[in-house]
């Protein structure tokens, strides 16, 4: 049975999973969109499963979401999410969140790395077989890009990796990096303005007990550069802009 | 339309939100609860909205799981919930988890009180509303009882309250609680054994910015006691008992 490109989900925002402002958070778009991606590519032959048979993984090596308005009780989702660019090493996968009666709420944009789980190494991406979905729908948000470094500039808040952080791999889950990086900010700037565009690059894998420090600077009026390092070097980078 | 007693509901575990060892988390035990809780109680007229059109709103009070076994990777999870008593206080509502073939992975307790959500304090229980759906099917658990004070023996571990934290009331979500005091077990532990049995008791808010201690004692072979205390005085208590 042939498949179509584009994956709609839907989802339904529940009271005990929204934030203090009753918005859907960040982070839980974030598992929205893991979800849908997890789903539109099982469904497609080159899911989890399909990749641990070969002895590979994803790993997601960028996201960067922009919300125009946020998803709040009872509001229905509509997620779709379709394939975008497929190279040796990367592919790139966006996303629409809409409210299934023509209101966008926001966009994503992903790029993904497929490794070899023994070595933990990059393989190479089955071109041909992903190139099948590719499709050019427009993602009217700019790409992930580079992040600055802020962690010499700033002193860090340590974060010591616990059991809750783990995902299935034994690594800090990449959820999880979005949560203590939004933790960084006053609550009441969350209560005053809202982040329109969130911007994160993995670089390296977290583990249990690990001493990590946390950085955030503003760069520029409500525009935040982010680092999570480890003995001085950065597993991560992300960027907020808050409108 | 009458509605049965017995809710059902369906749930199918993800890769990407199960722990290191490939098994459903105990918080996310707590959130599918959650949901099966709101959902059976919106479909029969007392839900959150129903609630907030009274000026008032569900608070857990108490939980306890009890696990045979975890669901793993792509199992799928029947969960049954149903009303077990009514008081003019407090209700209890029971839990199965099943795999929908005949195997229990186990039964939940949970113990709910309305409160007026503008004085935060109790307010009675609709007991006739609520008594058309009490039913005696059995949940072969203990109640949620008397967990002993540990905070006095315990340094305990400094937390402080941050934005992901937090529900839509503004307070220290329940299932963080949950994951919060399931961090302060070693890793090795999660490795070798497993909680048979968790219990939590619900006794203050917790709220932003609050510098909590977490406590942690072992009161038996493989049985700890734990509270979250705020300036000396609990705010919660658990236990956890490792199989």
């Amino acid at each position: 049975m042939e498949k179509s490109k584009i994956g709609e989900f839907h989802f339904a925002t529940e009271p005990y999973l929204l934030d203090f402002r009753g918005r859907v958070t960040i982070p839980m778009i974030g598992n929205y969109l893991i979800h849908a991606a997890s789903h539109h590519a099982a469904e497609r032959g080159f899911g989890f499963s399909d990749m641990s048979e070969r002895h590979t993984a994803w790993v997601l090596s960028r996201m960067a979401i922009e919300m125009l308005e946020y998803p709040v009780m009872s509001e229905p989702i509509t997620l779709y999410t379709w394939i975008d660019e497929v190279g040796r090493l990367f592919t790139s996968r966006c996303f629409e969140l809409a409210d299934g009666k023509g209101k966008t709420f926001g966009y994503a944009r992903s790029i993904w790395a497929a490794i070899d789980v023994e070595t933990r190494r990059p393989t190479l991406l089955d071109v041909a077989g992903l190139g099948v979905y590719v499709t050019d729908r427009p993602c009217p948000i700019e790409k992930p890009g580079k992040i600055a470094a802020v962690e010499s500039d700033t002193q860090g808040i340590p974060y010591v990796v616990k059991y809750s952080d783990l995902d299935i791999n034994g690594h800090l889950n990449s959820i999880k990096y979005m949560e203590h990086l939004l933790d960084l900010f006053d609550l009441d700037l969350f209560k005053t303005r809202e982040v329109g565009r969130f911007e994160i690059a993995y670089q390296a894998e977290g583990k249990y007990g690990m001493e990590l420090k946390l950085h955030k600077k503003e760069v520029g009026s409500g525009k935040y550069d982010m680092a999570i390092c480890h003995e001085g070097k950065s597993i991560c980078r992300a960027s907020a802009t808050w409108h």
